[in-house]
């Protein structure tokens, strides 16, 4: 059993806003934030499978193919876009790194397991200064 | 004469976009960078400033001092803002790293001057893969 | 379950020495470590916490009260410090890397549970080449 | 029980290319990577040992020694080298990125247990964006 | 006048030696470069180029054209490839840093004309310790 | 002519005072650099010579060479050292990173001469957030 880890990136815009609450609260909740008008940043995704290494090709996964399934099923979707507005699996959900780290988990885990391959966590980074890391439990 | 670099970071949303060009114009030009619900980016900014080297403190400019004009005049102003909306010194501009980059020259450069040290440059990255350089001329 | 990681820099002064010890052994066992007139570095901290997501922030922590409890416990009493001499919780201990990553954990645990939060761990960089990582047990 | 991890790196060409495969089968599989004149990287190492903190020295194990370990059996084998010709350890083995962290493993596995040492994992990065990690079984 | 920077990245085999030369004089010039069997390196290339900015876009250039002219005249030439067999613009040079750079200045800068931007400058890392910069004069 | 740069690091204790100005002055002056029992700081140096490139080696400079020079010259005399304290180049010299840059450039330049070298640039990081650059005059 050995892990692989690819590593991809998307430039994207939100805000941390819940429109039931008053301005105020979420200024006090969510800081700079929830400005109206969104901010944005270079996030950077790390994406963990593991399992054995095939004999044949010495590869857990082959890399282009993990590529492409990341860059289909989530930057594709992500980059260049405004995770409140126009992304589908963030519809009605906070765009926290946790839960764009959470619902990026449970996109990949049925693709990767359709190609036999074991989903270990999702890694989102938001800044140099944090980050999260989801392991699907 | 000696080159001192001060390092800042900001996160901001922004767009590409000429509102008289149609859609399709702007995607042409600008590419992904025309999504008209905006992106945005963690921006890494450098500021060089240049001098001779004061014989008692050792210093061409106190780092304390530099980290609070930079942050007075210009991170407060763009850190998790709206780049075309937010922003007064961005008002009816490209947001291009090009044209950030060069505002911010021409909002430093006077504030140095006062406190008689000379700016030399303001680097500006947009992701890890571009970035641009302005030297006042 | 999601795991929340920030990080924190402090700079200090430290060496490696047993007074017990002649500074011939000292040289043996710590090597450059053991200046006796100090050396220092530029330490990289990553405190990650784990828990559930609130469903009303999308944040497992707020990250401003993480890093004002990293801030309060652990930065201002290290940053620009002499880990030897001037940290009360270092006191009579081997200021080894290794060391001074369990005594923050130490520190750490008791506060984030009273904000109902649980530290999963302290990882300590001292140099890009080397780093520590302790989970409490 | 605390974790240190020592970071080392060696610049060395391969490629993954298997003979009894046809060229375009081995560009199928393997793409860019089977180039039959070669390419290279830098890889960058991370060993990681645990164990419990040694009270005299607040040490899990001496850097200087960890260092020279993973040089001797490691390093100075790679470094500089042809992963598929000039390494013996990789002998008959597709030098994937996979398939050298293991044999890593099971190379400095022996020597750290005759230093009362546990080797924890060995994680390998082929690029900025590929890296594997093993930790023996 | 702005100046604009674009990373790319290229991995590849090389080896540093002179035909001529016997073995010993080669290892003593180039020391572990002259492996007979090839090393690699995972290449970083910043390119840069200057000129006033376009009123309309804020651009000095589009970031995707730069991109395209870099990946088509250079890294499609030598990303997973041999710098001494297999790369037509290195044919019968010394495959040093400097000799790469100043090659890749040489190829882009008519290229670059030709789209009346101005190349500035070629920088190349061979690893996280050197780099060479060309300016074409 | 072409630019050829070296990184180094060392890891050295220094604090900012005047012996001559009370605490209180140091502090308002210095800051937390001041703290009497020193602080310290994990430095980068990056060396730059140029030159044109010998046509037998594809060099500006042996690195090998360049690395001895810049290690025995400076490294070994500033590494786990004391800035205040131990280093005879820093006598009497406030150790702010611009005294340090400059003296490591004169210290540099005639040993460079002496090789047919001409030293370009010194430049000199004391945190991720902050350095100087030297040319000589």
């Amino acid at each position: 059993m050995i892990y692989l880890t690819r590593r991809e990136r998307f430039s994207a815009a939100h805000k941390l806003y819940r429109e039931e609450w008053s301005d105020e609260k979420n200024e006090e909740v969510f800081g700079k934030c929830s400005n109206p008008n969104w901010h944005g940043h270079n996030y950077v995704l790390y994406v963990t499978v593991n399992g054995d290494v095939d004999p044949e090709t010495g590869f857990v996964m082959n890399l282009k193919k993990m590529k492409k399934i990341i860059t289909e099923h989530i930057i594709d979707k992500v980059d260049h876009k405004n995770l409140n507005l126009d992304v589908d699996f963030m519809k009605d959900k906070m765009p926290s790194t946790e839960n764009i780290a959470i619902e990026i988990f449970k996109i990949l885990e049925p693709v990767f397991k359709e190609k036999k391959v074991n989903l270990h966590s999702v890694r989102l980074h938001e800044t140099e200064n944090n980050f999260v890391e989801y392991f699907g439990k």
